[in-house]
């Protein structure tokens, strides 16, 4: 394995938001259309991240902090803190080093990591660099059902024999969403990047539609999955199932009917439909419904300690971020996503101490201000 | 007649914002400012489209979602969408093949199409070339009705006789908006445009006012049709007539008693009252009052295909656009206007798998999302 | 007298807010920051306008709209619109013709007139132009209660024997508001205009303050006038009295059992304490508090007909408007002013036609939308 | 001692709002970035400001102001107006006389001061030079609890031996917010500015973490002030103690329990927890939690004397002010704090008397308009 590129984190980048500019500057307008679009009018991509930052934070005083700390529990681990790297495909697009770094870096800060099924290393590397790691979070890899029932087992098989700890089955991306900046722009993968994890996938058997019917509803879809491909996958694993970008109560409720280990509370980083609503507004609704039937997790603009610490507060078990760490990758690979990851962990720390809640346990409702 | 212009769409050009931008460029300012332009302040009209926007779409997953469709029913027809082209007058001062152009891209894409008494072209032109098309959708002739009771009379029987499947009378506009922009622009309609359906029309008597009249109270307004006129223009014509501008349900349930055929919910485009509601807001208490004892259409801003299944989710059977299209007449003639439908269709097949709703019929306000 | 300057509109002028921009370009800056400007940080100034803006017409379609007017009734005359000039000082500084320009062009309008105390011509050359006209509306005096108590009376007196036919007690400016922008600017007088119907007015008395007593408090506010001074002006004149600046409705109670004639809701156009509320939010509160005991007017911010059918909608009497006036006075004169006037005038028309609303008896808060 | 420098108000600056654009220009980007920053996205640090802008007064007519005055009852003193001075540090970045000029001219414009535990002058002369004006109002000390309690007990020994009248224990920054705009900016203390007051204390002991353990919670935490410590503060001193940074109704009754003499409702002015709640929407419940047990005061974003009215509308004993005066500092010494005083007492002044608010205490929540 050829050893990973020493970056530096660029003069003056002190915040997530500081990455992202820098990224935007560094990236080639191919690679930063891909990763920091999102569908349509990009309302939903931009409510993910106003809807946290109006949460407000109810500061408490002179409480007892020593021996705080930011461990969490997840599916029977003991985290050193709730940040994930969530699923962000062809990183190799943002840094020659690509997933491989991101791994490094996940490991190294005791992050957990969810591989894309669209990664452009083979999950089976990523998972040996990972792994590897004494202090390392959670190993899970990211799966979309692919038409080919035959090839989606071979690959969850692989990802159990690498050592993945959990799939994480994405559902909220039947088809695509209108990635209007990307079509505008006329983005295409470099040459150097695939989907290295799917290579030998049959493509789908070509279309023949009658007049009137829908390529969409009549070719795609007819293969999309449903609450029984759920049970499907369930039956064909020993590894927990977790289910990604549920944002309805009653499709929690069936999640829960079905016992999957965990939900991802997601709208694809808004990258799919726009003018779902934002991941903070949904969250407090699915964890009322679950009332503590399995963890809750999730992502969507989350750029902030402050921003962690209010998921936390509203029930979540634990957190992704995406586009923040493509971002670090592409400015300074591995050593980029591990600054990346250790802000948003000293940002949490400074934000719980300012709010006198030393545990995560202790991260309730109480903690957000609510105004007259 | 004439062979249709052979356009292109430009490059980049992916949603109807893209046209909208693209045409302001193409167009001239006398033109761009006529089909822009709203009344005053175009507040309105500016509502109108963000009403949509700020709607929010509850996504579900995992649904069944083969052999979905876009298909709804409308005055006892099956349509293959509920899109129909509104009625924009003077489509030749966008493209020399006006609403011809608009006529076949309509007909071609299943698209319903309401024709401007203020047409540019004949009706019998535009009645020959779209009902050629086998998968057409509605075709409907739109009026106002003109101080000369003797000429409108003579219009509907042309409708008919043309082949028009309904009459869609507009009663919002008694008197013009304060077209600000235009007055400011000097707006003109240049010499090869004109309303070629109202040719012969005699120009009102000249008003002879006492001091202390008003020019448009005692004038204008003296004419101007009433409810009694409704039922007179239903007693002439043997089509079904639609209203179109109702936007209090007072009324709505007025036009019920006279057994109207449909109603259109719109405020003409923010192009007559400034700081009348936008329509999204006004829609669903239409469709409260009516109960369903007619359908519901509904135009204004809708600029996406979330922004059609949000209105179909609201209650409307079918909907309109006007300036998108017209725009994409002034990019590339016929094919800009088809562009224009196809990518509302498209984006609204996306939207509806998208929440798990595989037909309209099942679009209910349940797939809006509500905000805490 | 000079005949009066003759202007020409400018051309693309065609809206109020079309003379504010042209008047920026014409006047000069001391004058443009003395009209344009307000108190602080002219946040009620901005809020005066968007109030009206925000709020929503409700269309009503198909009414019998023949023989509608703007008519209304004040103080026991019928006048030919509710619109009036709103007292503004120093008009001169706008334009050579000043007040004079203005009061010629609101009586050829039919609208009334509020002559301010600061005028900047007399108010008996004033008073001969306007009450010449024969469809002239009411000619009222704004008077503010000088620490000279027989001055003021004088002052009464004139303006009876000169024809006006009721004195505007202003009641909001005990002290001027932080002018900030004129401060800033160092606006100052220019030699050519003055308050020529304050001459003679003896200066008050100099201060002198034991230490720790405040200018304010302890000078100038030590003879501010108070409701026993109201009571005093009453039994000095047989004019009617109104009020002009009563923003609460216990005021607007104490005023009803002084009897006075009206009031005028105003916050001085936002000139004197900023973050007081617009005009439009009090409106409704001091109408609902008096309940039909005197007539209630109201001005701040209204820049369109549709605004002052809303005013009318939400119970008021008539209107004021000042900037815009003073803006039409700046770019042409006494046709600049009756413009303007004009201009809201068809405005209104336009408005209540399209509302359904044929006289302004009609008017009620059910023409306002309310949205959900 | 040096004579102070002699300032002057640099033309068109007669706001604090000026002042601000004007110390902008004038201090090195060092200094405004140390003075102008808050925390992490500086959501707090605008809301604090535009919390009161967004609170309406309620204007009263035609009432007795003769009298009026500004004084408030505070600690056992009458103070000539409720404004005091809050503590910042290192005033000698914006100026070369420091807090010895805030000092000057506060006591000379009657207002209160509270001396920061890092000011750049020491206490000793500080005091010396407030307390020799005979109209001064009350002086105070800051302090932060040092993990050295031997340094903070000596401290607290040298603020009661130079006369300081009360103590004001800062409970809200047990850490450092996330200054992020001052990392960036690589901020640093110039070489002859430094915290006098606390020359001679002890640096903490090094960190010995075992792996897992956090600097934050394990380090600088384990040291951070309880409610313990305040009670041993009450015990080593004679002087009243306030707490200041108090931002919850339970943590408010905490205090009231420990009989500290009062609080400051605070949130750092921003500079602390970002996404905090605007000091505004808290003092409210801070006072109904208290219930007239102990006096509150509120800093952050007032910027105005209506501000300041607001405030004591809501139930402030009185307020304080901090970046306005540096910026004050900055421009012109001792004459620019003395001028950003006057400034703000003589806008309170002229909002109590449109307010028709002779005295304080007449300021009671009716004060605030509230909309619909």
């Amino acid at each position: 394995m050829t050893p990973l590129a020493v970056g530096q984190i660029p003069a003056g980048v002190v915040t997530l938001a500081d990455h992202e500019a820098h990224a935007h500057s560094r990236l080639g307008s191919n690679a930063w259309t891909y990763f920091s679009g999102g569908a349509a009018d990009e309302i939903t991509l931009r409510a993910n991240a106003s809807a946290w930052s109006r949460h407000l934070l109810q500061p408490r005083v002179l409480r007892q902090l020593a021996g705080g700390h930011t461990r969490v529990e997840l599916l029977g681990r003991t985290l050193a803190h709730p940040i994930l790297l969530a699923p962000v495909a062809f990183q190799r697009m943002a840094h020659p080093d690509g997933e491989l770094a991101s791994a490094y870096a996940a490991a190294a800060q005791g992050a957990g990591m969810v591989l894309s099924t669209q990664a452009s290393i083979s999950l089976e590397t990523v998972a040996k660099a990972f792994l590897g790691e004494a202090q390392r979070g959670p190993l899970w890899f990211q799966l979309y059902l692919q038409h080919d029932r035959g090839f989606t087992r071979e690959l969850v098989q692989r990802a159990e024999a690498a050592g993945y700890e959990a799939l994480v089955l994405t559902v909220d991306a039947p088809t695509s969403g209108a990635r209007d900046r990307e079509r505008r722009a006329g983005f295409c993968l470099p040459p150097h990047v695939s989907a290295v994890n799917l290579e030998g996938l049959r493509p789908p058997a070509p279309l023949a539609l009658q007049p009137g019917q829908s390529a969409l509803f009549d070719g795609l879809l007819a293969t999309a999955p449903t609450w029984d491909d759920v049970a499907w996958l369930q039956s064909i694993t020993r590894l927990p199932v977790l289910l990604k970008g549920v944002l309805h109560p009653g499709d929690a409720r069936q999640a829960a009917a079905l016992q999957v280990a965990g939900l991802i509370v997601s709208n694809h980083g808004g990258r799919t439909l726009d003018t779902a609503p934002a991941t903070a507004a949904v969250l407090p609704r699915i964890v009322q419904a679950l009332a503590g039937a399995m963890p809750v997790l999730v992502d969507g603009g989350l750029r902030r300690g402050t921003d962690i610490l209010k998921a936390m507060a509203l029930g979540a078990s634990a957190v992704l971020v995406g586009r923040p760490y493509a971002y670090g990758l592409a400015n300074a690979g591995a050593l980029g996503v591990a600054h990346v990851l250790r802000l948003l962990r000293d940002e949490l720390e400074i934000a719980m101490a300012l709010c006198g809640c030393p545990t995560l346990a202790q991260a309730t409702p109480e903690l957000l201000f609510t105004p007259d």
